[in-house]
């Protein structure tokens, strides 16, 4: 089975916006066992289309299309759809009362142009979008199927997760593919394929798929067997465990925040955080899952060194002599957070994230972390790199980490 | 002039990669005025490699290929070019001694699969790679030009900047673009194009290009005149400001936290934060700033009602009478904040971020947003809507938007 996606747009061909949408169709693919064979990005044009779609229609099983579907006037795909499929726009009355709706909840004037939003191709099967005013257009022709979507993400992951992969299982018959996938934290690539290398040769003699998937301060372990065979799967899973105990945090698609999460709501016990270098980043990612109001309970962004004295008690004298980087002020900031907000967890994070403020001694990337229960604590320093988006967020998913050990250590 | 991009690499089209490479170069092609009309991202294939080359041939001008040019078994780039082009590779002294220094300036050892790096073919010019072993390959032809460079991204921007862009603007007699991007926050694509109706069509009329680029919160309006003439482009932007001057916060590439970091800065202002429903996120967009300690000092994430009565001083009956999500508390919680951490400027939010905690009084996506000086606050109630994420980030942006209108109108 053949599969191609085309992106539309020109905002992505003169690079305003990176192509992420492509990304996650591609792994998201690649995890029920299809195969991206290319992607395929074009503006606006009506010539440029059609010619994509007739190129796709010769050489594709599936063709995944995304973008052109506002209301205003360059958004031409729904139109050149209908030229291509001979067929022409009705007004969708289920759609309409979703738009309307959408609006409604929105406290939104209901504008003329959004009912053209409602105007649909009578040949496709139209794919609901609850989180949009944008349908999926489902076709069909001669075994190929073309589907259109939003190029908003969000928009866009919604109607494949609820409209698409379903209806793409079924027409071609997918076979659940056999897999698991391991979270691992604290090693990076290579230093972690040196260390499984002779399981990885076991794994790939037994004709398993095994992928490593890197992201900012993880690598997940994909081990695949297209035949559906989980048994294998586990087998080779299980004895990966005691390969790397220390670095697995989990397994599938939760987070590192998410484990860290559960197990606070697990013991009923909360959290809060004093973060200086992350600015607020850790926090945000813990109070991004919902009901984290269940668990967290507030944090101090102490970024200046009046707010760390004044509000969290760290000594002047200790600031000036150790720097705000070092074990001892951590130390005072998750202890002072802990009191202070009345939590049974803390966490504190302080260090240089860059580009400026790197010493000989303490360069860029220089960061300690402590994470803290009523009796116990642990700090730690890491050394990332040159990189403020990195630092910032590896910070916080080690300071997860950390505290996660605490916890399970306990 | 037509131009294209094809980037080789399953790794791409299976989403472990994102292709940032072809968002830089259609972005770097648009300073100097050239259109990226197409992207196309395949597999390292032979077949598919030639059916590219040919289609590239056949429609386009300028083609740039990047990727399969390690010296690795998957990497068939250079052999595919050899084929299409009917010559062979021959030794190139010149990068073989750039690559030998290479390695010894690295202290990594010379494998003799390095040796392979300096093979080129006959028929191409060598673009000198100094930042990696492979090199740059200029082919024409029937006055059509391939450019092959390797994957890697800071290899690949290397070889432009040095090596192709010159030769590009030499080749082509290159006439720049002219354009202008008007940031515009607070308005969805549909009510901002029934407002600017009239304009659009004039400028449409006019020849222009005019895109709408939507993005959370922000649309983007991209006004671009292809022969080069500013003047007209400046006309039309004029004409634009005053039909949606509440809405337009800025130009070009700068983001909203950007606009108010610069604003605080220019006064030597600094800003503080009481977050509740945006947990941290707020404070991380402004601490994601490289240089953000000269504005930012602190924040108070007061997520539970314990916070935000002890540390910010909300009256416990307040809570229970109107909410946390109320006019008065987000107004006590700027105050407190601002006092409290002695800062010229503050912000507080508090919201229902959902999926839970809506009532028919307040659904989620129910947000109330505080912005305050010394002398002046401005408070305002938003709907968002239902999805957690987007409550969070729009919550952050319209709070910057409240603070810089506020900042702007002292």
């Amino acid at each position: 089975m053949k599969t191609e996606i085309i992106s539309i747009g020109d905002e992505i061909l003169i690079g305003q916006t990176v192509n992420t949408n492509a990304t996650w169709m591609g792994q998201e693919l690649a995890k029920i066992g299809i195969k991206n064979n290319r992607t395929t990005t074009i503006s606006d044009s009506e010539s440029e289309i059609l010619e994509a779609l007739k190129l796709g229609e010769s050489r594709s099983d599936l063709i995944l299309i995304t973008g052109g579907l506002g209301p205003t006037k360059d958004d031409i795909t729904k139109k050149v759809l209908c030229d291509y499929f001979n067929t022409e726009l009705e007004l969708n009355q289920e759609v309409l009362t979703d738009i309307q709706a959408y609006f409604k909840l929105r406290n939104k004037p209901f504008l003329e142009s959004n009912n053209l939003q409602a105007m649909l191709p009578k040949a496709c099967t139209v794919l609901r979008n609850h989180v949009g005013t944008a349908s999926g257009m489902w076709f069909e022709r001669n075994g190929k199927v073309f589907v259109s979507m939003p190029g908003v993400p969000y928009e866009m992951k919604h109607l494949m997760e609820t409209g698409v992969f379903p209806k793409v299982k079924e027409q071609f018959g997918i076979n659940e593919l056999a897999h698991r996938t391991v979270l691992t934290h604290g090693l990076g690539e290579s230093f972690l394929a040196e260390i499984i290398e002779d399981w990885e040769n076991r794994v790939r003699a037994e004709g398993l798929d095994m992928a490593y998937l890197p992201s900012p301060g993880l690598v997940k372990l994909r081990i695949t067997n297209t035949e559906g065979n989980q048994q294998i799967v586990d087998k080779y899973c299980e004895e990966l465990y005691p390969l790397i105990p220390e670095y697995i945090f989990g397994e599938g698609i939760i987070t590192m925040q998410e484990t860290l999460a559960n197990l606070l709501k697990e013991r009923n016990a909360t959290i809060s955080l004093a973060e200086s270098c992350t600015g607020g980043f850790a926090s945000h990612l813990l109070t991004a899952i919902p009901g984290s109001s269940s668990f967290y309970e507030g944090s101090i962004i102490c970024y200046s060194y009046d707010i760390k004295e004044k509000e969290l008690n760290v000594p002047k004298d200790l600031l000036l002599k150790k720097g705000a980087v070092s074990e001892e002020v951590v130390e005072i900031l998750s202890e002072e957070i802990r009191k202070k907000y009345n939590t049974n967890y803390s966490i504190a994070i302080s260090g240089i994230a860059g580009p400026t403020g790197g010493t000989d001694d303490k360069p860029v990337g220089t960061v300690w972390i402590s994470a803290r229960s009523k009796n116990k604590v642990v700090s730690k320093k890491f050394s990332f790199g040159n990189n403020r988006e990195r630092n910032i967020s590896q910070s916080a998913l080690a300071s997860f980490n950390l505290l996660r050990k605490l916890i399970l250590e306990e």
